[in-house]
């Protein structure tokens, strides 16, 4: 006898992936479709029960969705009004990127302090030069907006490179985990913090709550020395305004892997502001085996809950938005 | 009563370390100039007791030193022929760029993991995607060849980053700093660490014994998805080989900031080797600020040494090169 369907449409999966998603899905008693046609996964979506993807756009052709698990960690897409029907459980993903986004965070802020996007425009022209001034991590006093698994994982590895404090921002001020920052506020008081941060760096969730959290009248509380890493959500920034602070020399340095609008439009004023590292979006992804690997586990494991009739572990609060 | 006469040919100090340098030199005793001309310089060397400057060109124009401070980590040059007295002391600046080029290692590490070289590319050219397959620090296996200053820095940084394991490699195989490598072997032993080696970091002193320590031999032990960065000397690398196996895919990328000949000569096959990403010996250099205080101060503290007749700190072994 089948329970229900799901749907499986992750076209980075792997076979070791899929065996196991397969095997989990078909001891607790489910069909199981593995899709990597979009096409054929909406075909699929309308009679499925469970679907696991970062289409969201499979959720409306869905009637009888019961519980969508976003392969994504990010999930504004599946808020917007009629892209889940209205009972269907959310859960995402968010646990599987914090290597790969926090690594992909140190290393634009390394980029940043060292000058490396100076030196490889030096590098293209075959011109040795080697004094320009830099900067570094150690002595640097960090805050990190977004104290989540990628805020995390952020300040445990930046911490090796003995910066002076680390600072963690969130909505509550609540330490989630002891010992990763030295001190944990709320975002009503990151205005008291600006102006002695050397590194902010950004990974806050798309919501409501985040729209344009750093706008200009933040920008303009930084240092002039002081560098912008965002690897959450673009519209957390007030991307004109930065662009602007940017040019103005008012801030040193950028490094963003993600954008108000993205792909970034032609003609947009980011593609040529200063000192802006850009990256297309590639911190997340599921280009790391590490993160498919975690990602498929954490499908797996919330299929038993979901079978069980428990909690999700990695339920969304669909009013929340995380 | 003035004793000898110390030279300081460093133009990147600021007016602080000058301040500091002046402060002690004349509080023992010592009639002091500082130089940011470098025929200047030659002329002051002239009947100089000590000189402190990254320039070996000065030991042979100055027939009475006793002592040069080496403002660099590398001392290759002054242990050339006749750069220095027969008699004259040598110490050097180690210590003083841990900090920097670690950090400069780390940045070349990430950068090859995460494609940043491929990536910024495709931003050049506009071209947004996000596909490339990328590799983690996390779970990889390093083995960090040279375990001293800058060696030891950068294996406290990536631990951050949780790796498998990290290999120390030196002449002796002896532990310097306890927790700092997970196992430390004697060069001797390197081949059999290098099949399962994910990431090589080379932070060598320019020595006889260094010499091309990585030849095609021992290239052809990594496996293919290995990376190579060096911070060192460039001659510790068979160039030639390495280049070879960087284009022939033998193994998965490089990391450069020094090598056999700098500036790199215009047509040499580094230029355009695959996956082989050049700085340009940007990595040390004085253009950090914690670099050029702990230059001051480690001088400061062995001229101190130096008046009162003890051993120097930092001293070189002559024949051993560090």
């Amino acid at each position: 006898m089948s329970l229900g369907k799901i749907v499986v449409a992750i076209k980075a999966l792997e076979d070791s992936q899929r065996q196991m998603i397969r095997e989990t899905a078909e001891k607790l008693g489910y069909s199981i479709v593995f899709c990597d046609d979009s096409a054929e996964a909406a075909r699929e979506a309308q009679d499925a029960e469970i679907i696991y993807s970062y289409d969201s756009s499979l959720g409306a052709k869905a009637p009888g969705l019961k519980w969508f698990h976003a392969a994504s960690a990010g999930v504004d897409n599946f808020l917007k009004p009629g892209a889940l029907p209205l009972d269907c459980l959310l859960s995402n993903s968010a646990g599987a990127y914090g290597v790969a986004v926090s690594e992909h965070g140190v290393t634009l802020t390394l980029m940043l302090l060292r000058r490396i996007p100076d030196y490889m425009e030096n590098v293209r022209a075959h011109i040795w030069r080697a004094d320009l001034p830099v900067k570094s991590l150690t002595g640097s006093r960090i805050t990190v907006l977004g104290t989540g698994d990628i805020g995390g994982n952020y300040a445990k590895r930046v911490r090796g490179f003995a910066p002076e404090c680390i600072i963690g921002v969130n909505r509550s001020g609540q330490v989630r985990e002891e010992g990763v920052f030295d001190r944990v506020i709320p975002q009503d008081q990151l205005s008291e913090v600006l102006p002695e941060t050397d590194i902010l760096f950004m990974a806050l969730p798309g919501t409501r709550d985040t729209l344009k959290m750093l706008d200009a009248e933040k920008i303009a509380l930084l240092p002039e020395h002081a560098i912008v890493v965002n690897v959450g959500r673009g519209n957390s920034i007030d991307q004109t305004a930065l662009v602007e602070a940017l040019n103005e020399g008012r801030i040193a340095g950028a490094g963003l892997d993600v954008f108000e609008v993205e792909p970034i439009p032609e003609g947009d004023p980011a593609w040529t502001a200063k000192n802006l590292l850009i990256t297309t979006h590639t911190a997340g992804q599921m280009t790391l085996v590490n993160t498919r690997n975690k990602n498929a586990q954490m499908f797996c494991e919330d299929l038993k809950n979901y079978s069980e009739g428990r909690t999700l572990r990695h339920l969304v609060d669909r009013a929340l938005g995380y």
